[in-house]
């Protein structure tokens, strides 16, 4: 059963999340720093203590994954202090109680309960909740609440009642493009857990490559994975991870297309005459139903969540209708373009799937008025299919405006919301329908290295968006928190932050590269599918550039932006007039030193005009400041031409954008002519 | 058969070494940046590119380990590049080949050969071994070759003939005071691969806990660990961990002292009437050797290595001497002492050592005139005993000097050599017998979270000398080369650098405690055993300091000294009193922005006055850079004062020492008085 009571968040609340008076009341009033956060909080006077008398027990119900829930909160909880509670906290007294009223199902079900009531004195914890689902979110929860004080670490007093607002919170890795070792895969499950998603969606195959192991059909990953394959039971293993971690694990086999990998081992599956030129499955044959009938019934015993995900995405129709023989099928059959070619091959497939007991979900090609009302619609090209499946009785997730592969800001995703747009106009019963969304990690310009600084912290934001009470909506809250969020995610091994240290001394062959730093902290990849124009991607194309290397949205330049905001428009504190300043002033400086290291190595070379840019555009902003800063005039040329080179630097230059460019046009169109 | 033929250097490579003359030649003869330096050097004209054209076929004797070495060296290798040679080395037409004449050893030995030979055209990679150990380190060697230019990732034309110094190269880490979990200990095995350590010292057990499982006597880990042991699956695994990367691993049994915790399951062994105030194993009755010998007999089954080490540090001689019954037995038996009784004990050790088949390995102390020649002696309290135990037929290994928890500096550790001091005096057969060095990393106040900054990259340093001539021995060059290890060790997942930056999050509660990182990188933890004197730890201390969090060595503090030093002499470069002037101004100006940082924690509060210091020391080097470069005479009086001052902050103060006040001593020394 889905749980979906929106909550009313009481006023307190709502003040804290916008972060306005939480901290105003009390020196300890400090606003929460979780992310997502929780549905009801209500804070009290004081604070609850953490240190080496720390205890905690498990009452009611037990089984062996709440004592490794148990083992593992306290591994981070001695992370997050430096207290060495690992060990000590399980034979210290209790006073942390975990009550766990009954088990959860045997294979984690779409809707449990997920709830938790997390009641936090200035003497001790109760955490309650039905089944070790919610048990796991409570303590994440409480992970999150600890903070250093000038008396120790703590958490403070409040009672917190939380349930998530969607049932189906996932993030797709798509290890069919690249291969994604399992370690890169199982550190992003800790991160899932920590920010409380639900389902792991894990993609196999795709033409570049097949990599999980069937034993049915070995040939499979034996010529179509270069040797690199998840093994059945490290399938196995990884499953019993997210279980652990309270996550289901949804696999997907996309067909008909992007295929090609298959074809390796199985070449009569192929609609083209030559199996290496074809990507898509041939829907004619027989034999190609006997084979998938086979396949999947070998992915259904080894995968035991309820959703068999098949795909279903851009098939190009001209392989199948500019192919005689294929097109003779289609007269034939009275079958009138590809699209219906697609469909029958989808209703079949469907059949398949629901053979083996499991529902089918695909992309949204798979919505047809005839899909059976249990297949699962998940949305990539827009909201539009997400309501329309809603519309006709299917149930949706939403990926549209959460594709983390394109270099979005956290914001842009924070803001999607499954009930908006499209959505908004649905019926109450008809919103039950949209389950949720999910983040997705592409990797066909994105590798298991620089994966984590593409995946987090922005998820976080999504994450929140999925778990938390609609409302929950200040975007400058979420940046606020997204920071300390980021920060805790190291804590799971999480490499997003040091992914780009690693990256630039690659890239310049110096170990403590401070001028490449400087340059790289201002730039991002471009937006969308502009870095794909920009830049020539093949299936082996070395992703060690520093589009690869920076993160999808510069922190310092998103900060930057802020306070020439402020600047420009007369609300500028004197600390944003300094910082500013001093922030321009080591931009202009910085191309003298970087120069001399750029053209040391093929990496960088093509660098030097973007650093020469950055330093001319900090002078026009310095030069902008005193302006300002004097109320002096200064003539319409200068400023026009200004204005025109800064728009001219703000494109995009060696697959990067200068992000500051903006900003110090803000400043210069701030100022007066004469 | 143990190699030992000391090489001479061609002049050449002796000036690579020194960091003089390779650089000058030619644009493309940089120097060398390996770490260990290669034995024989010699230089040829050009580069091999290194791009995904890259092959790498094994020819020759075959075995798994040689296709797991390939793997991990391709692995490696795209992530010193970020092409992703990791698949198709192992299909492209191999432009690199790798010889192996035949097998090495079933069991790792002592000074079995692990010479290889390394040829480089601009087309070809010749590597030769005759065992898979040489594979193993001629594999490292090209890592570390690799760097980029302008023109691509490539290594340089280059013939190396390369064979360690001495067969005996160590790492000990205590698992003995502090449980160190499996990863830990696995991802310092890749460190040692990487600089060519051969020992792991694995020592499991002290006072505090034992952590490792006996099936023979259970009770040990059942009663002694808290939970946290080694299994022996697990030690097997970690055994063929070790021996995949050349790595010999030698178990460590502390007895007769230190055992306290083995009294926890099996009283019956301690010495005293209460065995939880006891810490020394009962020498007197038959019971103690009837059990020793079932346990070191189990043990000898699980670790192959032919070395059996069983301590004998530190017996505090009152509780036998002070114990009736004890003193009783030795009496009847004429034992004048303890040390008599200690030395009674160890030969029963020895001769259950040697029914296993093993050879006994102990701390100096067990070194007595009639110790048996095979036993290995480690010298741990200084330079003699090795000395001494060479002189009478003993071999031995150097630990004294290369105590790495004692945050001494790199230089110190490096310019201790094995064949110095009193060994220096041996003959050349007696020096045989110095087989080489371990560095140790005792974890009584250093914990698994912060091992990693106690090891590397100083270890890189001792490493070095134990493989490389006696010769390579340049201060400076080792610290540029240093720097450069330092950062290859992160791509085996070291985490010396990431680690302080995380301990100071956590300390700030900051996530970009940006003034907290600059106050941190000019202090450093007291050296020696000053840091037990300044701080009260117990088995619980929690480990979440700023002594905790900062190197062991402050880089930041080295460089300004050696600018300081330049400077005071007159032998500064513009670039020196820029940089120093810059970096005086930032330290000057921190503390007002570092203060309120500080004043929001417990673990920073104490810190107030070492910020204040530094921002004083840095008022006072800002005013004598300015008299220095205006030739201005000060008066006596204000010079002594500030001497003192300097003097004073450079004592250690919470627990750190100041790096940068002396060489601001240095600066103001250097002015002239009026």
């Amino acid at each position: 059963m889905i749980r979906r009571n929106v909550l009313v968040l009481p006023l307190l609340m709502v003040a804290c999340v916008l972060g306005l008076a939480c901290n105003v009341h009390a020196e300890e009033e400090y606003p929460l720093e979780n992310m997502p956060m929780p549905a009801h909080v209500e804070r009290g006077q004081g604070e609850f203590g953490v240190d080496g008398s720390f205890g905690v027990a498990l009452e009611g119900y037990r089984e062996p994954r709440l004592e490794r829930a148990r083992q593992r909160f306290l591994d981070r909880l001695s992370q997050e202090t430096g207290i060495p509670l690992w060990r000590a906290a399980v034979e210290n007294k209790a006073n942390f109680t975990i009550r766990t009223a009954g088990a959860s199902k045997a294979v984690q079900q779409l809707g449990e309960d997920e709830s938790y009531h997390l009641a936090i004195t200035t003497t001790s914890v109760q955490l309650t909740a039905s089944n070790p689902l919610g048990v796991l979110r409570g303590l994440d929860t409480f992970l999150q609440l600890v903070r250093i004080t000038p008396r120790g670490f703590s958490v403070p007093v409040v009672v917190i009642d939380d349930n998530p607002r969607f049932p189906w919170r996932g993030l797709l890795i798509d290890s069919g493009h690249r291969f994604i070792p399992v370690p890169d895969v199982e550190r992003n499950l800790d991160g899932m857990e920590t920010v409380k998603l639900n389902v792991f969606h894990w993609r196999f195959a795709d033409d570049q490559g097949f990599h999980i192991e069937s034993k049915r059909y070995p040939l499979l990953q034996k010529k179509g994975s270069g040797g690199f394959y998840y093994t059945q039971e490290e399938v196995r293993e990884v499953i019993t991870y997210a279980r652990d971690r309270g996550i289901r694990v949804v696999p997907e086999f996309d067909m008909p297309c992007h295929t090609r990998s298959w074809f390796a081992g199985y070449p009569e599956l192929a609609s083209g005459p030559d199996p290496k030129q074809s990507s898509a499955i041939d829907p004619t044959r027989e034999t190609t139903y006997t084979f998938l009938a086979g396949f999947l019934g070998e992915m259904s015993s080894l995968f035991p969540d309820a959703y068999m995900h098949t795909g279903g995405d851009e098939c190009d129709m001209k392989e199948w209708e500019g192919n005689a023989r294929i097109h003779a099928f289609m007269e034939a059959h009275g079958i009138k373009d590809g699209a219906a070619l697609q469909a029958r091959f989808t209703a079949r497939v469907q059949k398949i799937v629901a053979g083996d007991r499991k529902i089918m979900m695909g992309w949204d090609e798979v919505l047809g008025p005839d899909t059976p009302k249990d297949v699962v619609i998940e949305s990539w090209r827009g909201p539009a299919s997400l309501a329309e499946a809603a519309r006709q009785g299917n149930r949706g997730v939403l990926s549209s405006g959460y594709y983390i592969d394109l270099n979005q800001s956290a914001a842009e995703h924070y803001l999607v919301d499954p009930l908006g747009e499209n959505a908004a106009t649905l019926t109450p019963e008809q919103k039950t329908r949209v389950l949720g969304g999910e983040a997705t990690m592409w990797t066909d310009i994105v590798s298991h290295e620089n994966m984590d600084n593409r995946i987090w912290p922005r998820t976080a934001a999504i994450a929140e968006r999925l778990w938390s009470p609609e409302e929950v909506r200040d975007v400058d809250s979420m940046y606020r928190r997204l920071q300390v969020v980021s920060q805790r995610l190291e804590y799971d091994g999480l490499r997003h932050r040091i992914i780009t240290e690693e990256m630039l001394e690659r890239m310049s062959g110096d170990p403590d590269p401070v001028a490449l730093r400087v340059l790289a902290s201002v730039v991002q990849p471009p937006r969308m599918y502009e870095r794909q124009q920009l830049r020539n991607f093949s299936d082996f194309t070395p992703l060690n550039q520093m589009d690869d290397a920076v993160p999808p949205e510069s922190e310092t330049a998103r900060e930057f932006h802020e306070m020439a905001k402020r600047i420009a428009g007369g609300q500028g504190t004197p600390e944003d007039w300094q910082r500013a300043r001093e922030w321009l002033v080591l931009w202009r400086d910085n191309d003298a030193k970087l120069q001399p290291l750029l053209a040391r190595s093929f990496l960088t070379k093509d660098l030097a005009p973007v650093s020469r840019n950055l330093s001319q555009v900090a002078e026009i902003g310095l030069h902008a400041l005193d302006d300002l800063q004097q109320h002096r005039a200064v003539s319409r040329e200068v400023r026009e031409r200004n204005i025109e080179f800064l728009k001219s630097a703000g494109k995009p230059q060696a697959v990067l954008l200068l992000m500051v460019a903006p900003s110090v046009e803000l400043l210069v169109e701030a100022t007066s002519t004469r």
